[in-house]
C-alpha cells in the first residue's frame, strides 16, 4: 500500500537513533556542539557504519518543525504502511490501537509509545488526517513508531466494520461508556481498542461499530483524565488481563 | 505551617475556575474577546457572586508565566500547607504521593491530576524546590491541586523516615525496583507513593528509606515510560487494589 509520506522527516535523539536502527535514515543533520555528548557521538558513529550521510551544522531549529528538535534531524524513506490483516497478526491474540481522531500529534506520538510499552504492535489512523503523522508525533513517541505496523484507512468506521468481519472485538473508549475498563475480560480475545479525541470523545459512527464501549472509572474530584493518561492505563489494562506484563 | 506562595497565581481556565470555588481568589484578568464563551461568562459571574474584582483586558499573555494561560489569570491567597499528620489521615487507608524531585513543573501538575483521579488527596514535596509549585504546574493540574492536601518537607528521606514510625509503607518507584507494581498487596495498606525524576528516578538516600522499590513491568521494546504515564499507572493501581475505582 502506497505511504503518504509517513515519518519521512524525525527529529530528536531517541526517534533518529530508532530510525536509524530501522535502515530508514537517508541524511543526518546534527549540531556540531552535541557531537562531545555520547549518545550524539554514538548517532553519528553509526550513521557512519551504515553509509549514512551526517551534515554537522551550527543549529538545526531553522530546519525544524518540532519545537525542540534536540540538535538532531533526518530525512527518511517514509515508513511502509500496512494492511489491517497484516496488523491484526501482528500480535497473538490481536492488539490494534485505532485512532478515531489525530489532532494532536502529541498526544498521538505519546499513545504510541504507551501501546508498545504494553506490547502493542499495531496502530490504525484514518488516511485524510494522516498530516499529524509528523516529525512533533514521531518525537513523542520517542522511536516506538519504527515498533508498529501503521495501517492507513479511508475510514475508521468502515475499517471497524472489517475488523469485525475477521473476528476482532472493537472496543471504543468512551466517558459515557457503559461498563469498566478495568477487569474487563473481553480485553482478552483479539481486539482493537478505539480512542478519540481529548474532550470530544468518540465520533458517532465510530461509536456505533464498537461491541463494547467502556469507560475508565475515576473519583469524581477530576472532570476527565488527561487524554495520554487514559490511552496508557487503556493499553495496560490489555496487557495486564493477557499477561504481557507482570 | 508557613506557606512559600504556593498557588498565589493561577493561570488557564480550569484552574482559576477550581481556585475561585476554593474561596482563594483575590482578583482575575480575563481577555474581553472570550467573554462570549461560556465557560469565561460562567467564570466573571462566578467572580461576581463571590465579590471577587474582575480586570477585562484585551490580552493577558504579557502578564502570563504559562505559555498558554488561556486568557485567564488569577491572583490568590497561596494555599495552605499541611502536615504530614494531615495527609496521613486525608484519605484511609492513607494514600500519599510523594515527589523526590519536582524538576518538571507540568509533569508534576499532570501527576497531581490523575492522583486526585485516583483518589489520592495529599502530596509531599520538597521546599527548596518548591518554586516548580507555580502556574505552569497548577495548570497542567487543571485544577486539582485545590483538591489535595500540600506537604512541604526540608528532606524528603526525612520525611519518609517519619512517615515509617507513623505506621505508613514507603514504596518507590523505580526502573530497577525489584518486584512489579501490578498486583503488590502492599498497596492496601497506607502507602506513600515516592516517585522521582523522569531518567535519573529516585535519589540514593530516598531509595534507602523506602520499604520497597517496585518497577513498571514493560516490553523491552521502549526504554522508559513517559514519566506522567508512570505516574498515573502507579496511583491507579493503587486505587485499583483498594477497590477505590472499579
Amino acid at each position: 500500500m502506497a505511504s503518504a509520506g509517513i515519518g519521512d522527516r524525525v527529529e530528536g535523539l531517541h526517534a533518529v537513533a530508532a530510525a536509524l536502527a530501522a535502515g530508514r535514515v537517508q541524511s543526518i543533520s546534527v549540531e556540531e556542539q552535541r557531537l562531545k555528548r555520547r549518545p550524539y557521538a554514538a548517532l553519528v558513529e553509526a550513521a557512519g557504519a551504515a553509509a549514512v550521510p551526517v551534515n554537522v551544522v551550527a543549529d538545526v531549529r531553522s530546519e525544524a518543525t518540532t519545537e525542540a528538535p534536540q540538535g538532531v534531524i533526518a530525512h527518511c524513506r517514509a515508513l511502509a504502511t500496512a494492511t489491517l490483516e497484516e496488523a491484526v497478526a501482528a500480535t497473538d491474540p490481536a492488539a490494534l490501537l485505532v485512532f478515531d481522531h489525530v489532532e494532536d500529534p502529541r498526544n498521538l506520538g505519546a499513545a504510541v509509545r504507551s501501546a508498545v510499552a504494553a506490547g502493542f504492535r499495531a496502530i490504525v489512523v484514518p488516511r485524510r488526517r494522516s498530516a499529524p503523522l509528523g516529525a512533533t508525533a514521531f518525537k513523542a513517541a520517542a522511536g516506538t513508531f519504527e515498533d508498529v505496523l501503521v495501517v492507513e484507512v479511508g475510514s475508521i468506521p468502515e475499517a471497524l466494520h472489517r475488523l469485525g468481519q475477521i473476528g476482532v472485538w472493537r472496543v471504543g473508549l468512551d466517558a459515557d461508556g457503559d461498563r469498566s475498563l478495568f477487569g474487563f475480560d473481553l480485553l482478552a480475545e483479539p481486539v482493537a481498542l478505539v480512542v478519540g479525541a481529548e474532550g470530544s470523545g468518540l465520533s458517532r459512527l465510530t461509536a456505533e461499530r464498537c461491541d463494547a464501549l467502556v469507560t475508565i472509572p475515576h473519583d469524581d474530584a477530576v472532570e476527565s483524565l488527561n487524554a495520554s493518561v487514559a490511552g496508557a492505563l487503556a493499553v495496560f489494562e490489555v496487557a495486564r488481563i493477557r499477561g504481557w506484563v507482570v
